[in-house]
């Protein structure tokens, strides 16, 4: 069988911190060398990837003089040039130096809050100019171990003066730039701030301006609360509010994993990727932004695994991808959506115009309805569709 | 050591469904007999409850007779009459009868969304007319167990244009009610619709009257995802929509428990009651709705155990509401506090007036910011904080 | 793509309670109506089945007559011979009536001890009149949901004696038949004794008779636990004790699912099949026992969606078991296993002979070792592995 | 009120890397600097434990000279001397340096086993050289991501193979030394082999000398299965295999959080310490090793921090102890414990002398007995009993 060939039409996209991962764990140091950015740029350009995304320090450690700095984004953007990939997001690190032991923009300590702004509004100058136009925002520091050792409200109100401020300095600029955060329910913190896409749309709301924030939710990071990632992933759609993704695989509620794409839950990869590419069930365009990769070559591996790893994202979203479209076009499929009333749910409950007097008016709807024949009959046929989705899945149709 | 004595001022309500579970669960049948109504209410008010709560079906059976159907509502007022005891909040339920298998407001058929609207609208009359003032939405079979068989998106839309129905209703109507809906991941479907608080407050923002709607949280539910509670609560109260509560105990993430108050997690019990009743660090009420609790009395217990079940929901929330009190007035937590800066997050990042550009002038922030200076020092004595809540909980100080 | 058939020597087999499901769980009642005994033995022979287990309960309802009891015992008799469908295994309810409320081998109750007994007695002797040679015990309600309730070792002391005496009876008795402890962390009860596959392993170590004694562990159950089911298998075999094993389908930690086999977790239901039919990477025959599925057709689906479920399980079992002949088939995949020395685990670590004395004179172990070499190098290339696995799961190798 | 003040016979000892962790985790460096032992050692001996555990490489650093070894072993040994501080346990790292990527007595590759042998074998002289009775072994790196690229089955048998070798070491030498497996779940691998009490107590049993080798279960790891602790020691227990015992704290199904002991399950630690202190219901000592605190001082801390965090540990065992006393002591709950039958469950099933044969000739057992009474009636009163051990858990009566 053919691979299928990833070209930059496909927008896919790898954080320069994944397949730069040095292997280090809560139980062990690094088990792989420092890679340079301009290999991995190199690399990735070779294995069909389309733009590189990463934090400040991911280029240039923490503490790095100007002068440094500077010769890394040199670096980078020589890369960049050679090969024609592009960094289509930039992020920032509010949580690794000892400084955000407790947060950055949500840390008790007051000074360490504006250190933090500081650090992001360099880092958004940055973004800009590599011409980035998404600047994703992990809070994986804001949260608490402890209920009394952090005001909840306090904290969100402290979250919201942080990304106003942001959102007015893109705008001040003219950046064209929007934010996405990403929720993450615990680890490194015992418990995250927004730390799912419900609880981060709920709170782009409060801001002054929300059109500028959307989400980058995370495969694995909604999996660690055993929440359904696809179906997440719709409601973030629904609210017109994913601005990127995050792509990796996770196997269950436990620590954060990072796998490559599909090694984790591969029924709901499967649903993610045909909501992607198809808009579910109603077709249609759904996401057309990148398809970032933000996952850990494991750390058994060394450097060929690393690019292994990375072509097996790359491989394995395609493929799934050729599945979604070989399931949308089975004329079984269809029938069997169509026996699942799947699509009779985008039809409104009321007719059109039918006012609450109406409705209660209709007697078929109350008076002459018989709820008792949906007793053993009346079956929805979800098995069989989940059976031809499997088959579908295992390339077995 | 003397026991709390419940006033009606505590407002604890219970619902009939909790008292009058009769043991039935996945793998067996009853082991308690049906506990009439009026009985419920007499022994609510004798162990100091002040309210019931009820869904339809709870006191008059699924496919009741019109005369049935009354005869049951005017024996319940005759014992809120005779008791004094009243009617906060009421609900729905569209989760029992197998019409309502693939949901109510989203079930792919159309024809079961026009029942279950017709039905929510006849126990909002009935609401109205008990008084109660908060109408509770648990969408329990809002869901999909396959992720094939529900488009998400439609399914949202067609909850807004339900709850966007019934809001238009009770305006129509003039009734003095607001919604609250009930957020949980799972069980009995795969995945629900909504959940988690997070994910049901953003959805109330895409609503015509989002001013309707509330949460009704409930403590296991938002366990069952591993999410902690009294932050979630706290989220809510932050986006003013914490409506109405449903207090129980669950022991970590498995199946829906719904243990008596404080047989759980018992940690956050104590941070939950201390935000409920003393609007945690900072003071101030923060939630004077009912303290409804929704839990079930064991599988394992007769009559008896239900009632010692019930009040020990009421003692446990009061012995817990004793102890945040003497941990609030705690001189030394007041010490702890300060030390771990946990008041300093209320104080704004910017000073007042100051901009974006200002930030970026003050060196102070930066340029002569010394972050080395976390390192090895500066700690924030949360582990301190969370042994003095620890022994304040253990009623060892 | 041409179906794979089950034959009878594939060793399908369901229980009655599955297909017989009626769709009650904790929020909602039946949704389907009773499935007789004949029906079902007569479409699951139509399905390629071979076998049908029950539980005394599902047969025959618990309080029955002799007669009543009898009359359906002749009806399944019947049914098997007309179809030639045999009953490889049969097992018994102490769960399900009020009486077993706080369990049966180890209710704090003693006299419901010695009735659960003398229940399990009279289905062990119809278990031999049917032929059946395995027979399973789960004791979903032997546990607790609060610590001070249960005094574990008695409990545990209690439920040796209960095996040890049936394994006596089937001694004495001269029946061929052994028994299965099937495992599961919780629900019905908050826990449940011997929670896991090594629990149960470790107990039935302290039996009389342990050789009269292994495990029937199932997919969902340890899942539940978040624990990996093929490597729990893996270790049953390696103690010689998988005498049964019930397949099914569980999407993550959360209530029991009981999916089709295939529609939780896909990678470990192939590694799993794998395991079982090619006895993993060193190859020969794992497990000869009935492939025995225990599942719940979706309480959505009518008896169509209960037969397609059904065959289901099967189709999605055949077509794992052909992509694992096909994984180990493919000389890219033995190569990356000798690559990932996997098979160079089954070397032992000594020589032959080798003393401890010798290791500690080997200078190559230790003084002249080089572990600094693995640093950067050395990689295992387990991911490459994987993503072999993951393509010949999606069929695309 | 007055503290408890712990006494070396409270046997509280802590391992040198839990008050050493210098705040590593996978998102971010150290916030605190190395602590040196001589210090540890006095700071331990200051605040009232009776010993000091630790892993070679925490005392001296992987890839240390002999001498470099030697002067870290001398400054220990003066320390220990100076304070009266004993070894009681000592255990080695397998699983930080990049060797042991894939682990070490289960590597796939056989040169990495032999030298872990060789790692283990000297600390093991270390050990006995030092005094310690019980020599840890947690085996984290044990384990795969991929099902496929472990052959569990195998990886049994090499770890089989290294722990004879242990023990057999041990025997030819005379030392006094058991070996305790500390089973984990998972991380940081995927899936780790041995990963609850129970797998490990069943492996304990293929071993050449099982009497050699017992469990250290640690409270976090079975309740990242979601695993009842108090339950899971009682088993360890009953098969008489608790050699020692790791305590800490942990919030629920997520990353390892190694929090202070009683700040995770307050309920389940309550019970874990009733049953290590009274021995369970029917009272006696039930584990007489060293309570030892395996946990990390939050990253967020100092070293007052540090030493706080230390001191909560112990506080909090000796409160709970104290609140176990009185739970046991209390009439009401004496008399609730007689309710629920909870004794009664000591009292074997059959009568002394009671045959098979005898029990089905029992009438009342079966014919004469009424499961039917169980209906609403023969309550537990299990939620009572959980309630007085809840207000005694508060100190509430």
């Amino acid at each position: 069988m053919t691979a299928p060939t990833p070209t930059r039409d496909d927008k896919f996209s790898f954080g320069l911190w994944t397949i730069g991962y040095n292997g280090t764990d809560p139980f062990g140091g690094p088990t792989r060398k420092p890679l340079d950015v301009v290999h991995a740029v190199e690399k990735l350009a070779e294995i069909g990837a389309y733009g590189l995304t990463f934090h400040d320090d991911d280029l240039f450690a923490f503490g790095s003089t100007d002068a440094e700095r500077q010769t890394q984004i040199d670096r980078l953007k020589g890369a960049l040039a050679d090969t024609g990939l592009i960094v289509p997001m930039a992020t920032t690190n509010l949580f690794s130096p000892p400084v955000f032991k407790d947060g950055g923009f949500t840390s008790n300590d007051r000074q360490v809050r504006r250190y933090a702004l500081r650090k992001v509004l360099r880092q958004l100058d940055l973004a800009a100019e590599l011409g980035a136009k998404t600047f994703v925002m992990w809070g994986g520091r804001e949260g608490a171990e402890y209920d009394s050792a952090k005001d909840i409200r306090a904290a969100l109100s402290r979250y919201k003066e942080a990304v106003d401020l942001l959102g007015q300095y893109v705008l001040d600029k003219g950046y064209d730039i929007r934010f996405a955060i990403e929720p993450k329910p615990n680890e490194p913190r015992g418990d995250i701030l927004l730390p799912t896409v419900g609880h981060a749309l709920a709170f782009i709301n409060e801001l002054e301006h929300p059109e500028l924030v959307g989400l980058n939710p995370e495969v694995g990071h909604e999996q660690m609360a055993g929440l359904n990632f696809a179906a997440g992933i719709a409601q973030a759609l629904f609210h017109g509010k994913l601005f990127h993704i995050d792509l990796n695989g996770q196997r269950g509620i436990k620590y954060d994993q990072d796998l490559v794409f599909g090694h984790g839950d591969l029924h709901n990869a499967f649903a993610l990727v045909d909501l992607l590419e198809n808009g579910g069930p109603n077709g249609g365009p759904a996401y057309d932004g990148p398809r970032h990769f933000d996952y850990k070559p494991s750390r058994t591996e060394d450097e060929t695994g690393v690019w292994d790893s990375a072509k097996a994202n790359i491989r394995t979203y395609l493929l799934l991808k050729e599945r979604a479209a070989a399931f949308r076009a089975d004329p079984e499929v269809q029938e069997a959506l169509e026996a699942a009333k799947v699509l009779e749910l985008s039809v409104p409950t009321l007719n059109e115009g039918e006012t609450v007097d109406d409705l209660v008016a209709d007697r078929s709807a109350w008076e002459d309805f018989e709820p008792e024949s949906y007793l053993g009959a009346k079956g929805f046929g979800f098995v069989r569709l989940q059976q031809l989705a499997t088959e579908h899945l295992l390339g077995a149709r």
